[in-house]
C-alpha cells in the first residue's frame, strides 16, 4: 500500500476520523487504529467505536492498492504537525507504516487489517432516505439535542427522535424534565420513527464543515447514516421506544406573554448566578397590577436578585423553574421576539417563537 | 456608602480583583469578599487571599463616602452580565449592599470591614523602585516563569529571582532540571536581591492590559509591590536563598550549532507526539559525517520518529532531554536563529539567541 497526498488534505481528514478511535487502552486496543484503504487511486480512512462507524475518503495523486491500520490519534497528529502544502507519503513495509514528508519521517506499528472490526453491511438501495441543507441541519439539532437525557437507564431519551407526521419530518428530544421539537423537513413521502444517539449527532455536527452545503440522511431499520462531503458517518439506531410526546404539548395556554428574547435571557441570566446555591430555581412572576414580568432568584446565603420587564400581562402567574433550562430554550428561538405560555403553576411552560410555529419547547416547573 | 458608575468600567475592575478573591468556602470566609472603599469621590476595590493583594482604584461620578465588604465573584459576575454603558449605582442599607442598574437589581450580604484583614503597611518612600515598559515586562517574565518549580517543599524556586549585578537588573529562575535568565533592566543604581514568587507574578501579568505603557515595581525587605494603570498588586516575598545559579551557566561550549528557531521547533514538536510514552525523552544528535542535526524519539509500543535538519556541524555530539523543557525554551528565544551550545552528554545544553546575549536558558540532559 501506498500513498501520496498534500499534507493539509491528510491532516483535515485524520483529525475527523481519529476522533472517534477509542483514545488510550481500549478493551479491543484496534478500535484506536484507522483503517487505511487504498483502491485505484481513492483512499478511505475509517475509524469505529463499534456504535459508530466515520470515513473520509481522500482523492490523492499517486497510489498503490493495500490496506493497513495504524495507531488513529498518532497519525493524525503527526500528520498535523508537518509544514502544510507539503506532499506527504504513507507506505507499509511489513507491519511498519512509514509516513514522510521531506525531511520528517515516522515510522508507526500498523496492524493487520483482519483484525479491524467488520463495519455493518448496509444495503443503500432499501433505505428511507432524506436530503436538506447542511446549515439547516446544524440549526435545527442544535434546537432540540440540548434537551436529551444522559441517564442511560433510559436509553430511549439518550436520543434525538427522528418522526414522520402528516407529510413533515420531525426531531424531538427530551430528558423529562423539558422537551424540544422542531419540523425539520416539509413535504415528505417516506416514513421513519427512529432514534438516533445524540452521541453519533455531535460527531456529525462536530464533523460538517462551512464548506459543506447538503446532507444526506438514510435510515434502515437498525442503522442511521449521514453522507456530507466526503464523509458518511454510520450509527446504530437506539432500540427502545420515545415516548409519545405530541400529547404532552399542550394546545393552548391560560396565558401567553410575549418578550423581547435578548432582555428575558439578559435578566435569566441575572437570576442564575444566584440561583446557584439552590439547584438553579428562579421565579417567574407576571403581575396584572404592575403590567411587569420579573425573573427573581434568592440565594441563602449570599443575598438576592430581581429583574423585571415590562410587558402585556393579562393575567396572574408565579412559577419557579431551572434556569439553565430556560436558558437553553430562549438561546434556541429563532425570532427576536419569544413567547411563553402559561397554564399554571404545575403545568409546562410553553417557550416559542412570536410569529413561526416550526419551534416548540415545553419545561416542567420546579415545586415551589 | 454609595457610588455611581458605569457599568463596564466597573466590570473590568471587579473581573481584576475578584480573580485573587477565595472562591467557596474558605477558612477565613471575608477572603471572598472585595472590599469596597470610597474615600471623596475616589473608590478603590481591594481583595487579598493573605499572600497578596489587589487594589483597583476607580473614578466614579456620584459617591458618598464609607466602607463595606461583599462578595466579590458574584458582585463581578452580576455586573459582567449587566448592558454596557448603563449607570450603576452601589449602596449599603444595613448590611445589605442594593446593586440596581435601571431595571435589574441585587441585594448581596456584605459584611462589616472591620473583619477584612489588614493589609501589611508599606513605607513607599524607604522601597527601592525600579520602572520599566509594560510590554518588555511581560516578555521579560514570560521568558523566565516558566522555568520556575512548582515543588513547595523548595520555596525559593517557586519564585522568580529579581537581582542586581553589575548595574543591571536581572530575573532568573530554575526548577533545578532548566535554568532561565534574562537581563531586565539597564543601568540601575540600587540594589536588590528578591524572590517573588511566580503566582503573584501571573496574577500582574493577567491583570496587565494592552493600555499600560508602564510599570512601575517597588521592593522593600519583606514585599513587591506592582504598578500599572489603576492597578497596584502587592505580594509577599519568598523567605529564603536562591541558589548562586551563575556558576552553573557555562562560560563556553565543546560545540555550537546554529538553527532556524522555526525548524528545529517544529521537529521537537513532531518527536513529542512520540515522546509521551516514554516521559518526553527525546535524542538530539548531530553528525559531522552527514551535516545533519536530527530529533528523534521512539514509542516502544507505537512506532518512532525522526527529522533532520542540515547544518553547520563541528563535532559529533549525542544528548537526551526533555521534549517539553526543550519546546519551552525555543518559545522562549527573541530571534528567528537560535544557538544551541553542546558540552558533551552529560552536562547542560544551552539554549541562547544566535546574536543578543540578553537571555540565556539551560537544559540538564536526561540519562540515556
Amino acid at each position: 500500500m501506498e500513498i501520496e497526498v498534500e499534507s493539509s488534505k491528510l491532516a483535515k481528514a485524520l483529525a475527523i476520523v481519529s476522533r472517534i478511535a477509542v483514545n488510550g487502552k481500549a478493551t479491543l486496543p484496534i478500535l484506536s487504529n484507522v483503517l487505511i484503504r487504498v483502491d485505484t487511486r481513492k483512499v478511505s480512512l475509517t475509524t469505529t467505536n463499534l456504535d459508530m462507524a466515520v470515513v473520509d475518503y481522500l482523492p490523492v495523486s499517486e497510489s498503490k492498492d493495500g490496506v493497513v491500520t495504524v495507531p488513529a490519534r498518532l497519525l493524525a497528529e503527526f500528520v498535523g504537525n508537518l509544514p502544510k502544502g507539503a506532499p506527504v507519503k504513507i507506505l507499509v513495509d511489513g507491519t511498519k507504516v512509514v509516513t514522510k514528508s521531506g525531511k520528517y519521517s515516522s515510522t508507526l506499528n500498523g496492524s493487520a487489517a483482519d483484525d479491524f472490526p467488520e463495519l455493518p453491511e448496509i444495503d443503500e438501495v432499501k433505505m428511507v432516505k432524506f436530503k436538506m441543507g447542511a446549515e439547516e441541519f446544524k440549526v435545527g439539532i442544535n434546537q432540540v439535542m440540548m434537551a436529551s437525557s444522559n441517564d442511560m437507564t433510559r436509553p430511549a431519551l439518550t436520543g434525538v427522535y427522528f418522526n414522520t407526521n402528516e407529510e413533515a419530518l420531525y426531531i424531538a428530544a427530551t430528558d423529562g424534565y423539558r422537551l424540544a421539537e422542531r419540523k425539520f423537513i416539509d413535504e415528505v413521502k417516506s416514513e421513519v420513527k427512529a432514534i438516533v444517539p445524540t452521541s453519533s449527532l455531535s460527531e456529525v455536527m462536530r464533523s460538517l464543515s462551512d464548506e459543506d452545503e447538503e446532507i444526506e440522511i438514510l435510515f434502515d431499520e437498525a442503522q442511521v447514516r449521514f453522507r456530507f462531503g466526503e464523509i458518511e458517518i454510520t450509527s446504530k439506531l437506539i432500540d427502545g421506544s420515545f415516548p409519545d410526546y405530541r400529547q404532552l404539548i399542550p394546545k393552548t395556554s391560560e396565558a401567553e406573554i410575549t418578550l423581547e428574547k435578548a432582555e428575558l435571557l439578559r435578566v435569566t441570566k441575572l437570576a442564575a448566578l444566584f440561583a446557584r446555591e439552590v439547584g438553579g430555581s428562579i421565579v417567574l412572576e407576571s403581575k396584572t397590577s404592575t403590567k411587569t414580568f420579573s425573573v427573581a432568584s434568592v440565594a441563602n446565603e449570599y443575598g438576592e436578585n430581581t429583574s423585571e420587564i415590562e410587558a402585556d400581562i393579562t393575567k396572574d402567574e408565579r412559577m419557579t423553574l431551572n434556569s439553565r433550562f430556560l436558558i437553553d430554550a430562549l438561546n434556541a428561538i429563532d425570532e427576536d421576539k419569544v413567547t411563553l405560555g402559561f397554564s399554571g403553576k404545575l403545568n409546562p411552560i410553553l417557550v416559542k417563537n412570536e410569529k413561526s410555529n416550526s419551534y416548540t419547547h415545553i419545561i416542567m416547573p420546579l415545586k415551589s
